[in-house]
């Protein structure tokens, strides 16, 4: 049946940062197009922050500096929550689902840490209340559609993602103009691609908060933060990218979730992938997502991860769906396959051993991987690397290995340290081969 | 409200082909987890096929003949159109929406052709009927759900497409391996992706079907498979190949659809595209769809754009939401925005002119173009390129242009044709300049 329903859906946003002003943008320069798409009109009713911002055009939405005002006067359908952080996020949230509106996140934090609980109260609401938050992972591109809508006749065997556009910046100019990583990271902030205190980006917390949820979507199992293995990109050098454009690899930091007879690996670090992937050509502040359906294959999305409009066009998207009354209610925790240690983890390896530069080392090093069963796929060890310190020469030995799980490459890992031609601390990176 | 309701959704498949055997498969493999997913169970409750194929597993389901079954016992909520072609499929599409029961379908080119009027009835049915198509373009790959959900926030500005496996399977193998076209067209022939009678994939007819229903979708404007300009990939030579590699550029067989000051632009043909640019990087028979969003940016989707499980698995998640009672009820054709004759459309253009290999002859060929006010960006006339036949020699002069309008375009050509040193068939390939 066509129906128009002139009934407007009435949005009240928590915030007036960057995304929030993003919305607004749309919400008023689109008003017909977006009603026309949603069958009804969407309309800014509240805007609520802590700060005014009377330069800015609500379009005739009250203001409050006080949240509960979005949710406790009566003229309010859906909240969209875009103040970020935990505690008044979660209280919002809350209140709102019980109070029976609908909410429209973009708090990956949040929902890393709160989801599972969040989802069941939205579902256990009366009234078809929803919780979406196709903001929250991304950015626009719509990978929690695909997740909960588009491959749910799948088996989801992996998924992988550049999920960080701050750190896939970083790695893309240190390999395109050989910088180090603190000149890199100087370049994001100085290009608001960073912020002052980059811990989040570069230490891949972020990335993990989102990988949480896209775990979560792909194998049904509850959201959980504390289980996913997480490590950043502060310790990779311009040495290791070179190494690894060597071997055929490039660098990017990934969030990868993946199913094996034992449990699910949810684990957020850089990882060598080879040139020639679909990952590996995605450059910049570009985000991707891989995910590896048994029925539909490879499937990459890639788009904008972050960015006011961008980010917008996520959260309108979402606004639209509640509109039509056609959001997904999303449920984690169904399926109680646990998330592995990482020391279950199993992986390609590339080690990168600095040695004294004695004939019989490299023999030493591979005797020491065999006693741990660890192969070799590659090997470098370069003439014209060999570095002399306080008279001592030595060279830096890089090595590719077959997969090994993690706590086998632990243990082998101290061993090589205790062997008295290694001179240094050994760098350990994943290799992942991702059709 | 977390209500699992035990009404199973029937299902009536209507066709025993490769993706209905594929849908068959997930639907009886993966009964519980689609259950989950969809809130009740979806059973396949008949089957109706001109053969009947015992070995096949229906999973319990009726087998008839008899299309009329399907819509005519009752015993049917949905029926999957996969017989293709358009007669039989349209009368059954038509019946079935009339008997109130939902449809999805994989058939691009009953949609291209009939998409207005089926949607139409579609919406004007009593009791929520909907037509749900994903599996109708590029396979396992969100695009319809990209377009009618994830990115109604945005003013689409334009959207490109490699949307037949088959033509970039073919490209790719001719640019990798250096093959002519009918040898690389033989290959994709002995692999299975290419048909014996190979027209409606080589000569863009199968992309321009899809490419029909992507601008309706992008644009709001109605379904209109007659206005699209259509070109195939037959003419292109490993010549043609070799001078867009020298020039920065891989040729593709695109589906573009653009929104411009007086219409929109859609047209399928092979495109000169940057080495650099995302779909360039999309080899052999992957399909993917740049769409790009006033507010999203840029978005890619890519993946396999046919067989069995993929083409399943979007047939599948129609389904699920059929079920779930949250899929698109899509309408067309609310923007009357004309589409452009292609003389109308500007794009750059690659020339391969065949001169006489005489002094003077590029400046005849660079003063015929600035006559119509084309400006040349790039030119290349090689010595080693130099040709002699029956005593005449001659060379090709290569030519990218700046953006031009097909019309003075096609008036140039016609000047430089008449040129005397111009000794045969000039060939024009657009350039595009994707970001």
């Amino acid at each position: 049946m066509d129906n128009f329903d002139l009934t407007p859906l009435r949005v009240g946003i928590a915030g007036l940062g960057t995304v929030a002003r993003g919305v607004l943008n749309i919400l008023l320069t689109r008003k017909d197009e977006i009603a026309r798409h949603a069958g009804r009109p969407i309309t800014v009713a509240r805007v609520a922050n802590r700060t005014a911002y009377p330069e800015i055009d609500l379009g005739g939405a009250r203001f409050s500096t006080s949240l509960s005002d979005l949710t406790d006067r009566g003229d309010v359908d859906v909240v969209v929550e875009l103040i970020g952080g935990e505690d008044a996020a979660l209280k919002l949230v809350t209140r709102s689902l019980s109070q029976g509106l609908s909410v429209v996140t973009a708090n990956k934090a949040l929902l890393a840490r709160h989801g599972n609980a969040l989802f069941e109260q939205a579902r256990q609401q009366e009234g078809g209340v929803v919780l979406a938050f196709e903001a929250a992972v991304a950015g626009s591109i719509p990978i929690i559609s695909s997740l909960t809508r588009s491959l749910v006749a799948n088996d989801i065997e992996w998924l992988a993602g550049i999920i960080n556009g701050t750190s896939n910046f970083i790695l893309t100019a240190m390999a395109e103009r050989g910088e180090a990583f603190e000149d890199a990271l100087a370049e994001a902030q100085a290009l608001g691609y960073a912020e002052a205190d980059p811990t989040f980006d570069v230490e891949g917390i972020d990335a993990a908060h989102k990988l949480t949820l896209l775990a979560a979507l792909a194998f049904d199992t509850a959201v959980d933060f504390d289980g996913v293995y997480t490590e950043g990109i502060t310790g990779i050098t311009p040495e290791d990218i070179g190494y690894a454009d060597e071997l055929g690899y490039r660098i990017r930091h990934l969030g990868i979730a993946r199913r094996t007879g034992e449990g699910v690996e949810v684990r957020v670090h850089p990882t060598l992938i080879s040139k020639e992937s679909m990952l590996a050509n995605v450059n910049g502040v570009m985000n991707a997502v891989l995910v590896m359906g048994h029925a539909s294959g490879p499937i990459l999305h890639c788009g904008a991860g972050a960015g006011e409009l961008p980010t917008a066009s996520s959260v309108v998207a979402d606004l639209v769906a509640v509109a039509r009354g056609d959001a997904v209610h999303v449920r984690t925790g169904g399926n109680h396959t646990p998330i592995l240690d990482m020391h279950q983890v199993e992986s390609a390896c590339y080690l990168r051993i600095p040695c004294l530069d004695q004939p019989g080392v490299f023999a030493r090093v591979a005797t020491a991987l065999s006693e741990h069963d660890i192969s070799i796929e590659a090997a470098i060890q370069r003439e014209s690397a060999i570095h002399s310190d306080s008279g001592v020469s030595w060279v830096p030995i890089v090595i590719v290995t077959h997969r090994v799980s993690e706590g086998v490459m632990d243990t082998a890992i101290e061993a090589l340290q205790r062997v008295d031609a290694v001179i240094g601390d050994i760098k350990r990176l994943r290799v992942e081969h991702l059709s």
